[in-house]
């Protein structure tokens, strides 16, 4: 009997990126196999798309209730282990909420859901499953910003007295300025995204970067969002100031009209014994500043990194390793955790950072809709 | 009789670095002689430094009255023509509106003044003088920044969505934690450089940077300063959120906390068409961005730049050229004008620039004061 | 029935990091699946291996021959379709010449054979087999190695006039000034790695790059090595200077004593044109320059690169991929051979590159152990 | 009277960038005065240029003989002290020579002669006159080249194994293709230019770079030269490996068709317990690789630097300065020499220099004209 760990897939068919991306995840530390799915609303695009990909038919079903429910008849040792969802943000939630309320793991796309108050739902839920639950916020599986948090937690940088987060990307421009694009493009609809599309989509990987690589809770925000035309009320653009439980500040910059950015996401904390800059974009660098001493660059594979960041490295120094790893990092964590053994705190996101962020998208909407007043975060 | 241009020096004596700076940047073109100074407070001193550097020390005077008194005794054609002033921020504004008053022209450094009254005072003195006045915000004497401006001015990047702004430096940081260093630290001390530290030194040269390049100017702001010490009442920290005429929105972010940085000055305009970014630590690269080309990185001295670059480049690419040539650009502007020469916008920041730079240093205050709320610019 | 092509494995086992990159480069386009293997020459470990990642142990083979052996009495929709060879240098040839004669596709990792006379016996084999055979120069499968080649191709810099490649190295130097390490490390035996270490491990990569992205051939070359100690005879660095048919020139550099060197390959091309840079540690980078306008950073999935170059980046601009995904692109060309699906030249390199491979390592020794002279390839 | 130095300048004139060059730098430290000149061969437009750039028109000369014979006439004191000698290439050997013969101090543009031979009978004249002699190999009195020489000294790398030094421009392309352009310009004539024009012209500036930062000498050389077309003798790209007197071993690699490329000298040097690399275009930055330990970036103006790094820099760090600043080190060296001050080994290039500069140049076509063999280097 395989070993490796039944992965059931919800969304995810096609050409779709994010599918590609857990997939390949998936298998790259030969721990999991897809066993079953539902990988399009559409039958047998789903069925094809499974034989496209040379995934056995047999468990591929009409929907998710299906899925759910013959799922459940299987024995224990046969059934689908954990779920990825990768849906439509609004299908998040509900499904996340019956998987776990019927026993099953479940690794869930951003954003965990489309409101603060189901994220909290979700969260009591998963109390009582008591099962594995990830959310991906993919960028924090980089070694590199693994080794930033470890770093930052032995006190490499002292305390903390400023935090600079950015993700700033461009493709909405050639939308936002037509008026027919940006009526129907999904991400800007509420209905189908939430309340926010920047701070919702970017912002909030800026946010998550921030607390998981300080170890800090941002207690407060102001934040100032743009929609450039009167007929889009979704943020495409926006900054916020944040401030922690410590005398740190900070802030949090995202645009998608950042014309020409690709996926900008930035991150730089400074302490009062040092600095550290991390670049998504060149994500095998961090940049380690202090005051008397030259600049150095950390890279990923090295005997100096901690075990966290090592733990993620596959080859040796100077073979770069990508977003898909990064990702196939939190899977790994998964991986160790439903299967009962030893993994460290940051191996993957938790719900933890899945209801935080909910609360840091609406704190953010919140602030700006009542004239940029300072909001507290729960 | 030589053609160069007769310059005073106010301020600047000794290991000065201000001075060093301003003195290497008027003769790299040719065109200014030192013909006159009160380097320092005490005459012996400023004789001595005279020596020093080799200049006749027979117009070393004794204080700042005296040597506008000798001065104007001589006849048109020896006088000294243009006074550089050096001096402490809080002499700024006595010394140039004297010297106005007496019909010199003024080179000053920044903050032109320590109060925006102040400076519209001086405005008012300059219309009346009608003689040439600069403040140097050096950073515009940058080959590259000035294509940035004229790239801007042409519509390459068409109109603009996004600005942001950086100015990180560290070197507070190993006085701000020590209560002796930070009460005794000159910077810190609002009788001596105004009511700000960090907005007033360094956040005004970004924002400058941004009304600069973009040609716009910024309407309202909203600003949180940090202190990190409750004794100590001066910024040392701070993000500004700024609007505007247009729709257009952007962020200035300034610190002297950022420990590890020097001088991180960093200015990024994004467009409907494109985006642009510089980096003051290595200011012979512009950054230029499309969404469905390359990116494109402009360095000086290659046809494709515009005059009002090519003009600030002396030698051919691959001859990196650094802060003193940017100086030395402003200088040459100077000289221009002063001899009643041709010149162009932008050879040199102006009296609306010191303005301007006042009015952002007390709003960004009185936005923090008043609970973070948007102050207009006038 | 699968669809998936049935993979055979040999060597690879354990932590092997060539058996990481190979197995995960065939699992990330969902066209592979490993059905047998020889990862160990001890049995049991082999089939330990097997359990702990997950495969099907009933074709784990006791040894090479046995698999030959047991696969070929299976139908051929069961057999094994294609054999990766990661064994140690001296076991590729005659595996490879085995394989080929019994009909399977081979994978090979270089260098192809330990001789040129192998080579060439090798390329008469695969000449009756009529199977597919790749040789995995990975750094090939990078999208903007792709794009470099292309461009080339298409005329974008002109006739080349100059060819600089480097592969520098450091992981040698805590080896060499030890006698007993250097006397105890595998690739410093010519028993196992064949008479070259530098020039054959890495220079080989530098030579391939060249021919891959210009399409050239070199036609002759002069090299100087080096040892640093008499009592050992392996090159761990070296230079050779390369002539083309055209009248064109070039250097080709290697060393693995270039302390702290991670995995320097860099290649640069410059033709009447203009220029192309690139380096392997950041990948997703590729410099165009020419004369009179702005240099030109292309990177991975834009609409403006080939199809050879976009058929090899999954995700949007912006998303890091890295080595596992330029092998990937490898492995995925190869499947497309073996189907008999439509392949571009240019998507893995060949028998041709192998054995040219070995005709500059020879070449290269050649040279330097007759003083420097020149030496014409075939 | 003035303390500053008296210099008098031959050649450099009109909008000689070589000129502009060399004045500005004697401005930068406050110690020389230019008070005699011959800017130009036409007497008339040497005085209207030093008109223009408004330097007293009494002391510029008809001829440099003139120079001579007037200067000695006048007392010492008031004598020019220092020539710097910026005329064409074969002009600088007979100007230096009269030079020191007659008591003067030199500061000689590079290739100091056109040939060896002249190269030690200058060394030979210079040896009777014991005045100082400078020869402005610029890129030495970068802060981070002189960092690189102290390191080094001071064991930083241990023992040198590897020196690899690039210097890439790609401006004759336009020139060369065109037979013309190629049969026209004066850097292509030997006549004008000496024996060799890459080699001659920047190649020399690699091999001083290798000589000024390792003190090591290089004691052999075969060298490969490029001309691209038959009717063209002078080479325009070519590669030199080299051999110390260690068991090091190295390469120069220098193009002026290597399309694109501004002016791309490069160096770096291996020992057996790091490496170092500097850039030109990038000069405030020195990498310093080490096998276990991140990556350090050098910067100038810390305090970890050497004295002479810091000697210098005039500004604190982040606050670019460039090759103007360095030539003007390298003048503050030889006005510290010249006034019998204590200075260190290493503030500029001496004779010897000089003389291994044009050993180098004829040792490498001596070489490549006999069919690319070994030469030896006094």
């Amino acid at each position: 009997m395989s070993k490796k760990i039944r992965l059931g897939i919800l969304g995810g068919g096609g050409d779709s990126l994010i599918g590609i991306l857990h997939r390949v995840a998936s298998f790259i530390n030969d721990n999991y196999q897809i066993v079953g799915a539902v990988f399009n609303p559409d039958f047998e695009t789903s069925v094809n798309f499974a034989k496209k990909i040379d995934i056995p038919t047999s468990r591929i079903y009409k929907d998710f209730d299906t899925l759910i429910e013959e799922e459940l008849k299987l024995p224990k040792e046969e059934r689908i282990q954990v779920c990825s969802v990768l849906t439509p943000n609004f299908l998040h939630f509900p499904m996340a909420k019956k998987l776990l309320e019927n026993g099953f793991n479940v690794i869930c796309e951003k954003p965990m859901t489309t409101t603060y108050e189901e994220a909290k739902i979700l969260q009591a839920t998963l109390e009582k499953a008591g099962t594995v639950f990830a959310v991906t916020h993919t960028y924090t599986g980089y070694p590199m910003v693994r080794q930033m948090r470890e770093m930052i937690k032995a006190g490499a940088i002292g305390n903390i007295q400023k935090v600079d987060a950015q993700y700033y990307q461009g493709w909405i421009n050639p939308i936002i300025h037509e008026k027919d694009k940006r009526s129907s493009t999904w991400r800007l609809d509420p209905e189908k995204s939430g309340i926010s599309c920047c701070m919702g989509d970017i912002g909030v990987h800026a946010f998550n970067m921030i607390e998981y690589t300080t170890g800090m809770q941002i207690k407060s925000l102001l934040a100032d969002l743009n929609y450039l035309y009167d007929d889009n009320k979704m943020d495409i653009d926006g900054t916020a100031l944040v401030r922690f439980n410590t005398n740190a500040k900070g802030v949090i910059r995202t645009s998608q009209i950042a014309t020409g950015e690709e996926n900008g996401l930035v991150i730089k904390v400074y302490g009062n014994k040092g600095g550290l800059k991390w670049e998504q974009e060149n994500p095998n660098y961090l940049y380690v500043l202090s005051e008397d001493k030259p600049l150095q660059v950390y890279k990923p594979g090295h005997a100096y990194n901690s075990d966290l960041s090592l733990d993620g490295t596959k080859l040796p120094p100077g073979h770069p390793e990508g977003i898909f790893d990064a990702m196939a990092n939190i899977y790994l964590g998964v991986s160790r955790a439903i299967r009962g053994e030893k993994y460290n705190d940051g191996e993957f996101p938790t719900m933890l950072d899945g209801v935080r962020s909910l609360n840091f998208i609406e704190s953010s909407v919140a602030s700006h809709n009542q004239g940029n007043i300072w909001v507290d975060l729960d």
